[in-house]
């Protein structure tokens, strides 16, 4: 693979409705492999890209971040972002770049921000189907709020995890709000310095059906948690560095 | 056509990009095609809907009003809800539904709200793309805004007119708010009691394009005005009676 030594530091968002998540899978559509496709082709020379994390199906993106080796020093901005948004499908684009000495936008992240939209409505809304929940009956917000902040700080979130895929299930939360931009719309805005695989989904599923996350977090069971949200209303809103 | 008298009031909303505009045309898949085939199969009987205006191809609608004759009286209506949306696509959806001894969603209108959303950036972002029009650069938003007011109030319309349908091109716009909801997204928000065909549209191309929005105004020569904006960043948002 070419490369002059710098890296690339790449926004990017995307639409996850038809992909199979981030991370490459043969035979499959990928946010990964389209971006690969498209920055390699930009280049004329073969690029791997490393993503802030993988998201999986059906997950969508206003701000992930993703690495690779630059295999020019003389890379002008714009000229990148225009050209390789030229050659992305329409729901990823490339949104800023920098060129960084060293960058890995997997190992370098600090803090991930995630929001979960839901909307709260006895029929559908075409409006917000592609990024927000379904909800049929009213939820109390108070006490979604109260159940939420059990959850922040530093704790063993084993309960909140479909599969451990990491060392440890030690993570920590900075903040989870209850936001209602609208009357009708609930977001779970979490931000923590990583998540175990499904955790915001089944966070978001157990904050929605259980009265004691204390409980269930103590338990260290994902038997006692509640069920993971869906994919569709979830998005990887910002990554820190 | 079966009749008991009474009306059915409706709401509802649709992403209209897949759609050649509101109104029946043979052939075409319109949103009020869609609406009468839903409706008439859960009554059983045919039913032809009155929108409170057409939508061009391509605008969205999340607050459109349509009528029909009821063809029973016992309506329940959120079984109705729950029906009609089973039949409609998932671009459409009915929202609230009302009985009323007479009403007319066109000639019962009283004032309509449209909303406009551009989003200003040199790259594509997919989360908006569906119903934003993409700005490629800052715009002055102090100069939009005095420039809208020039045209509030009761005025002829005929240089914001793509082709003079009704009688007469005079209307009034009650407000014109320039609205900045994230520091990259502009909303024209805009309440009237009618609108002429594009009209909403050449105002904000006008109000983009333009300085001086009371020459063109007093023209009343279309070629005076900017281009029409484009079908997707328009949304009906609400009509009132």
């Amino acid at each position: 693979m070419l490369n002059c030594g710098v890296h690339l530091k790449i926004q990017c968002e995307y639409i996850g409705t038809k992909y199979v998540g981030f991370q490459t899978q043969i035979g499959q559509r990928t946010i990964q492999n389209e971006l690969e496709k498209a920055i390699s082709r930009y280049f004329a020379a073969p690029v791997k890209v490393v993503g802030s994390g993988r998201t999986d199906a059906g997950v969508h993106a206003v701000g992930q971040v993703v690495s690779c080796l630059c295999p020019r020093e003389d890379v002008k901005i714009y000229q990148f972002l225009l050209g390789v948004n030229s050659y992305l499908p329409s729901d990823i684009a490339v949104t800023a770049a920098e060129i960084l000495p060293k960058f890995n936008a997997r190992s370098d992240a600090k803090a991930k921000t995630y929001i979960y939209k839901c909307y709260v409505s006895p029929t559908r809304h075409p409006s917000m189907d592609v990024d927000h929940w379904q909800l049929y009956k009213p939820v109390d917000i108070e006490r979604l709020r109260t159940q939420a902040q059990v959850l922040v700080g530093t704790h063993d979130f084993t309960a909140f995890c479909a599969e451990l895929r990491d060392k440890s299930p030690i993570r920590t939360i900075y903040s989870l709000d209850i936001q209602t931009p609208t009357p009708h719309e609930i977001w779970f805005v979490i931000r923590g310095n990583g998540f175990l695989h499904n955790m915001v989904r089944i966070i978001v599923g157990t904050l929605l059906e259980k009265s004691d996350v204390q409980a269930v977090l103590k338990s260290r069971d994902r038997r006692r948690a509640g069920k993971t949200a869906p994919a569709k209303g979830l998005t990887l809103y910002n990554v820190e560095y």
